[in-house]
């Protein structure tokens, strides 16, 4: 039985909870620290029967009873208190990004292959344990398809975010199409190696004036040689639209949206299917248990994580060189970031 | 919050407290009880913190603080037990069928109406309670199809159950189609006035020689003068296949297989995709789930559940109106049973 | 060159001049007749260059030059005209039915039996050259789903006929359906042993008056001990609903309806493909063209047809105790007819 | 009635031949020219009775009956044939591409403009004609998708040429990606304005070695602010692999593949389709005809095409431009060619 902190208890603090608490039988929530935690969220808490309920996170990092923590408080806090979940020798599940800047998740790298005790550390990158991407990589990975040569990840939001959310969300790259750049290097199995992004405003202008896009597109070179392409929306109305596809020597793998029912109605208007579900958490709450299970497995079992360090720290650089690459209007080679 | 006790510790009794721990928030399970109960379950039931562990299911019924009972033993006890919980003024989920015996139900009915205390009282008819049939019920009952005129439940077991359950399982329609002929009811919204069943064995002799069928169809009149028709298997090699049509003057609205993902592979071979879940635990754990809920909010809100034990005597009815129909070769009124 | 001359000049016997001018390269049209021939099919007929056209079918048959002679006048007068172009010793295409009596069919069997010279005889059962049908006909035959168990039609009208014309059709099995109780043969390649047929008017009240129904269901037993189903309707608001199963010991293979064009529309009201192809004149115009090719290229290479006199038989014989186990609401065999 | 002499005796020349034969009743075809023309395609135009077959084209164009040519020649006389026809006064139906040179195009264009007859010039874009192209465009125009702003086109061979054609092709966008780039103009509505094009040769190692590539993407910029993405392959080992999608402010568009039937089988082994059909002439025959079809209605009642010089002119300013992009990495602005 692993015992686990959780630091920040927000959406997704609790979608974390929730999942131990009702699949994750080999792990147990022993307390939740949120400066800032709402009183229904406290009651909620205590009721489900975790037994530290605190507002100080240290309190968590001091406990020797607790294994590992789950990093869900705000993005800028993500780097530091990795560094001070390091010190005090926690495993560590953190919600990406890690950090936006490069030079800190290398800090918190440094910190991890420095740590006298071999610590887990698993990035938030829930999408890889989506079952519909699981089984699109596993196909890849059993060379159903052959040699990997065009990916593409189409990746849409039903709603776009407050202009002022995107003010400081670090752009459309870092904010949302992170997840589909850590897709292209998922599915296919290759590293990228240059990438042209291009991007417009055609949604809520706002959008614009707070710098940023809310349509774009990537092209992407790969390291076995093969082309990518992502094109992401702040707002599709028909709901989240989340497919992908892998395309090689031998044949192709798509994936398609999941929705409520597959009931078919057939009527004078015409052969109506549910729209896709809402957005992510309707979509991918399977997947964010799947992570919290894989993250207690390897703790339990010394092995390591689909989706760790180095793959926070990749995504991070690709998405610094799409905005360079939108900023110049050119190809950018990843080395150069 | 809601105390239970179930009886039975089964694989069916297992699943449901599994459904209560993971996803019935205002359910507690108190106690567990079979008389045959294994080691492993006892440990398990220890580890999840149920209380009370017992070989005699009547020390759930009088234990005070039991609000009620999920009736998970073999189907001979059902009515029995459902007597006895009665008695005791347990409310009772119970699983399907009641009896194999009209009279039986008949006499829990009785009880029911005389408890002093209101009852609820739920049958295990759990595909009610299914995302895609529940959206296709939902489109009937909304008018999206318009009157019903025709009703198709097609429904496969993707492997025979052995040749000796067969023999004590009360035939096809008692064990295995008493499902859909609920279905038809429950998506078309109207009772069954006379059917017609045939029947043949080509799976497996020694279902023949057991006196069963392994392969059969009905065909119903509905009370609203529509038709139906069900289409039952005991193998599909491919997996379960459960899908159901109800067609009308508006349109028609269908439903198809689940699968474990949308994945789409094309090669030299052909465009694939993934076969349907397994059987039913794969298929239909969510609606396991979604009926005990219900069970728990009907008692906390003093509702009706979905499916009570008025169905689960008209499913008895048309399972032995079918076995007639298939033994005689000819149509059979449900008032003639 | 096979020359060819056609017996009435209605809808059906227009589709098939324009299909051996389409796309039936080794025939001609030398001749078309029909006493009640419109002037604008007359002159259209002169434009594309046939040569004979006259009031009086007999000059087709007295005409040494052709071939063969495709039957597309009214039913009643089928089987008098099959028996005067066997006596002409022409090829005979035949719309179906031949006839709506078993005994005048047997009449026009014996004398194609009698006749010195070996006459194609091919019925008009058009949907055996259809593409989805021939493709699961052809997965049956290659074993793909093993031992046949279970037939599946469905197949409904986008509007029923006036009620005038169902007083005269023959009724909804002789008039409809008689093409699904072909495919049960067609697609199971087995015989039919014994059927059970309900019906119900739920759609035009004036069809109940005539006598006849536009709701109807069959179950039938096949001589390999398989069952089948065929669910019809004369009214599915949504067009022509034609589709099929066949399930076996390996297997199942299913076919869906077609539609002019696969393209999916998402929106904030779903998820909309296009309604299927509305009647069947556009569902099955591919196998109009592919049964005269048939039909021509067995006179050429001396073959039998896919569908011959004996299929012809078996149908009418088959739609006869569909109206009698209709009427006295019990199954029928079909060696009573 | 529209008499059309077609020169140029190969493939497409006897598509296009057999397109008005079947299916076009207000045009004739009066002579076919070829130098190089088979004996068995000179009996084969004998027999469906064209009356001229000749050796030189040049009996086309001073035939005065003629009023249309279809020039079906090799690529490099399409502009040569253009002008002679235009100056024997004819209408020009010519096949993709007019011409590899910006220059030869823009000399046919004045040409057509300086003509004292106003002739129709057509282009042979087939693929507006396509029943799912025409369905997605028809959408767009409706607006039921809103304003456009996302346009992607998969297009994908089921095997390269061999690599001595690719050296003599113009390369994949001017050979076989310039049918991609004048799709998301028809489906967009919208000009192009910079597009980025990236290349990699993964199939054939000939290829690369004959200065082209076999795998390709482009990123467009469109005139409404839209941005767009087409991916091409040279091998797709399943077969023609042709899918587009138009995304907007009120909904998505997508087209997805055709096949020969549409029967699904379940087996063990899963749940299969069948595969695409499998390259142009299979897929693409239904478009070929319809514009034929077009290209004669424009000639008998004196309006535009679809697809006119100008569109054969701006495909190959996309084709130079992403040409010009895969050799510089870098975008190209259009008004740069």
């Amino acid at each position: 039985m692993i015992n686990v902190g959780i630091i920040g208890a927000g959406r997704i603090g609790q979608v974390h909870a929730k999942s131990i608490l009702t699949g994750v039988s080999n792990a147990r929530i022993l307390a939740i620290a949120d400066p800032y935690m709402k009183p229904a969220v406290a009651d909620w808490a205590e009721s489900v029967g975790i037994e530290g309920i605190y507002q100080d996170y240290r309190k968590i990092l001091e406990d020797p009873r607790i294994d590992a923590v789950l990093i869900c408080a705000s993005t800028n806090l993500h780097a530091q208190l990795s560094l001070e979940a390091i010190a005090a020798g926690k495993h560590i599940f953190c919600e990406k990004p890690i950090d936006q800047s490069i030079e800190r998740i290398e800090e918190v790298k440094a910190a991890l292959l420095a740590s006298p005790k071999k610590l887990v550390y698993q990035v938030g990158f829930n999408r890889r344990y989506d079952h519909n991407y699981r089984a699109m990589r596993k196909a890849v990975e059993e060379g159903r398809i052959g040699e990997v040569q065009y990916v593409r990840v189409s990746s849409r939001d039903p709603e776009p975010p407050p202009a002022e959310y995107a003010a400081v969300s670090g752009g459309i790259f870092m904010d949302m199409m992170i997840h589909d750049l850590d897709m292209v290097r998922y599915l296919s199995g290759q590293e990228v190696v240059e990438l042209y992004a291009q991007g417009a405003c055609l949604i809520d202008p706002a959008i614009g004036e707070a710098g940023d896009v809310d349509t774009a597109t990537v092209t992407l070179k790969l390291s076995n040689g093969a082309l990518a392409t992502i094109d992401g929306s702040r707002k599709a109305v028909y709901g989240y639209d989340q497919r992908g596809e892998v395309f090689g020597s031998k044949g192709c793998v798509t994936s398609s949206n999941d929705s409520e029912s597959n009931i078919v109605l057939s009527t004078v208007d015409g052969v109506t299917s549910e729209k896709p579900l809402w957005f992510f958490l309707e979509r991918y709450m399977g997947s964010y248990q799947a992570e919290i299970r894989e993250f207690i497995n390897c703790i339990e079992k010394g092995t390591e994580p689909w989706v760790g360090i180095e793959d926070g720290l990749v995504s991070i650089k690709l998405a610094l060189a799409c905005a360079k690459s939108l900023k110049n209007n050119r190809p950018v080679r990843i080395d150069e970031i």
